[in-house]
């Protein structure tokens, strides 16, 4: 008998266990929880997300699972959106870069807050992310492009169907019930791209890890639905987008990993404006040049770098992201591109300021988009140049551990201390090792809530 | 200036309040909270509300709101959930014809389980209700027909945003928070066409109303979503639909409602075969025949009675709806064709069995779809016929008052007294008198858990 697409990925999941998962792929499921748990901690006060807990309290929610960063908790389904929403807020959080999934805000929540609650395994945790984002991020591939160029936000749209699977795999359902799971998610996609730059666009990633818990929770108890729900001609391929690529949901599973092709922003910036950034760091990394000995900085780039980030004038923070100018500036002086270096309060910096005017861009051509070419000319009439051939954070010059644990300290701010800092740290690179996952949890609540709660 | 069309649209959705909205338009308001709470009544103890009541009890759901003919009460998005589910799983609800959008299955569950919990009184609930329905409505004729062909469930796709913007009504919002509303509920759509025939199929509208009362809650606490959701290039009308008919959604506000034309089914099977049903109802009420008199019966249709319902083995109860001989059948014996008509236990007996063997069907290419004859002979030779011109529940020939009444005592069955379903059918007819909803509620649930619940 040949089995339908969604009768074989189910087999596939079935079958699927962390210990006939690649090595490779546990340690970039590390890295990706470590990136995905520092941008979540650290956008935990954001105005948006005291606005969703207040709806949570209006509703009873009865507090199961934690929110990263926050001394409240609310119930599994309102952990996993507020979690999805706070790991996107900063728009830093990891990217595969084929399809622009961005794989963690989608599932993690939902696999943490259920984890937690449920009083799951560190292992167990890693064996359903991984299984999860496999079958949302194949399923990006087959969507992509047209399903992205309609309209649709594809980490919201496509999110809710890997933070499904991984419940699924975390409840153990049979292949039925996963089936059914998939379905009941496939059929209530979130996303539309016309809210970017809203608060709906975290929203996205949120109520995806939510939709996709909430149907794999009653696909858990029999609730049935299609057993066809991604390649029917009234399902979620073919309404969503106009490619025909269902075998790349099924192809060669288990040969290698979807995370591993995971990637990281070195910067909180649009990624047109990182090789610039890289440059400018490469140079002070070795010059340590001052503010007042600058004559002029000039970049080389894609002509991207111009269309997306050529703001001269900025007066906020966030418009800081969309000025290459303001990027470099804030490279040069803080040697990187951070949260605190897009605050409103970063840009208003005379120093920044006057450096910033000092900036200029040309666009070449024939310049891959992941190279610059950076000069700083100094007042005594000495240059720096550097060429930067692939950015920092692409797939060629993935970020190393310790620039990963360097960000997660930095981005997580002051939510939490430095010693919990360093401690989730080291807990996420044993996490197979967690059999009981209390501890990590209350190390991500801030530390004066320690003494009011328990 | 111009207002973009959302922009126009929550300007007239703040205009429009209880006072200026026409008298019959508040009349079939009443008709079709009768007909929804009837069918909602009626399904509330099928074993796919079992499923997602434990679900919400996993989730330590607060009883905020009643699910409507059972013991239970959720917080107010499960209730919302569940009783939109509920009204759905019969197929026994209302429908505006022009776009086979279910207008009530949506927005009354969103709407009365809010009501319950703030304590809002029936004209709130009338004025909210016609709102969210005019906005669903027109969106729904704006978007068809390439909406629903390309593979969308309308009722679960365009019911969200009804929701969204009758609990926006309800809490009063203003013009701002109202558009985020709409641009939160519409990023959210939930329903593929896939799902037919699982019990996903209810779940769209369920959700529906759980995802734009969430929309509204969160948008009311200053939540930011785009304000040009439905309009913009990359807003739900043009990622959903290929239309452009975005005049639908503001033209001649106020000068006639989307509800005035909302139909009600009198028999449980599809709409093809009801002009069958009526006919041979209609000879019965006239001449009282007995099965053991009857040679055969003949029906002459329309084309889609046969491609839709041309189905002459049949097995269980579900099968007996696409049988225009068991309907017919159902008709003669019981005068109606409800839900026991097409339950398992019906189809099988013996009695129906025998004259559903006695019944053929011609088709007519001429005949219009509201449209059939039925002709009965007996044994000793007389024959009875009657053409019907346009079936009961079409828009030419509405249900009346007492026949909606009789339904709603049929359908609801056991699940509440004989007393409590006169009692609502009361309550519902001068709904608008209604300051305290709190008895209404009361009456909805099963009369043995009212000793045992306070």
């Amino acid at each position: 008998m040949i089995l339908t697409v969604t009768r074989q990925l189910v087999s596939h999941i079935k079958q699927t266990n962390y210990d006939n998962i690649k090595e490779n792929a546990v340690y970039e499921t590390k890295r990706s929880l470590l990136n995905w748990l520092g941008v979540a901690i650290g956008a935990a006060n954001h105005e948006s997300m005291d606005k969703v807990l207040s709806v949570s309290r209006m509703l009873g929610s009865t507090p199961q699972s934690t929110i990263l960063g926050r001394k409240e908790k609310t119930d599994m389904l309102f952990a996993a959106l507020l979690n999805g929403m706070s790991s996107h807020i900063f728009d830093f959080d990891d990217t595969l870069l084929e399809t622009v999934l961005h794989p963690s805000a989608p599932v993690f929540p939902a696999v943490l807050a259920y984890a937690e609650h449920q009083k799951k395994t560190g292992k167990e945790v890693l064996e359903s992310f991984i299984v999860g984002n496999e079958v949302q991020a194949r399923l990006a591939r087959a969507v992509y492009p047209s399903h992205y160029w309609r309209g649709w936000h594809i980490t919201g749209s496509v999110g809710g169907i890997g933070a499904a699977v991984a419940i699924s795999k975390l409840l153990d359902l049979d292949e039925e019930k996963t089936a059914y799971a998939i379905g009941i998610a496939a059929t209530d996609p979130t996303g539309l791209r016309e809210m970017f730059g809203t608060m709906t666009k975290p929203y996205h990633p949120g109520k995806a890890a939510m939709n996709g818990m909430l149907a794999a929770l009653i696909a858990g108890e029999g609730f049935t639905s299609s057993t066809r729900a991604l390649e029917a001609e009234r399902g979620f391929v073919q309404v969503l987008s106009e490619e025909n690529k269902l075998d790349l949901l099924t192809d060669h599973w288990g040969h290698a990993w979807e995370i591993e092709k995971n990637s990281y922003k070195p910067f909180a910036s649009g990624i047109v404006t990182h090789p610039a950034i890289d440059g400018i760091i490469k140079i002070q990394n070795e010059h340590h040049l001052q503010v007042n000995e600058v004559q002029s900085i000039h970049i080389t780039g894609h002509p991207l770098v111009k269309e997306l980030t050529g703001k001269t004038e900025i007066s906020t923070g966030l418009e800081g992201k969309f000025s290459v100018f303001h990027c470099v500036a804030a490279g040069f002086i803080n040697l990187k591109a951070g949260v605190h270096e897009f605050s409103d309060e970063f840009v208003h910096d005379q120093k920044v300021k006057d450096l910033r005017s000092k900036i200029t861009l040309t666009i070449d051509e024939n310049m891959k988009e992941d190279q610059a070419v950076v000069q700083v000319t100094l007042k005594d009439g000495r240059t720096f140049s550097h060429f930067v051939e692939h950015a920092i954070g692409s797939m060629d010059v993935p970020m190393t551990d310790q620039q990963l644990k360097d960000k997660f300290i930095d981005v997580t701010g002051n939510v939490i201390s430095l010693e919990s800092k360093r401690t989730l740290i080291d807990l996420v690179y044993r996490f197979e090792e967690i059999a009981d996952l209390d501890e990590f949890f209350e190390i991500c609540r801030p530390a004066e809530a320690a003494s009011h709660i328990k």
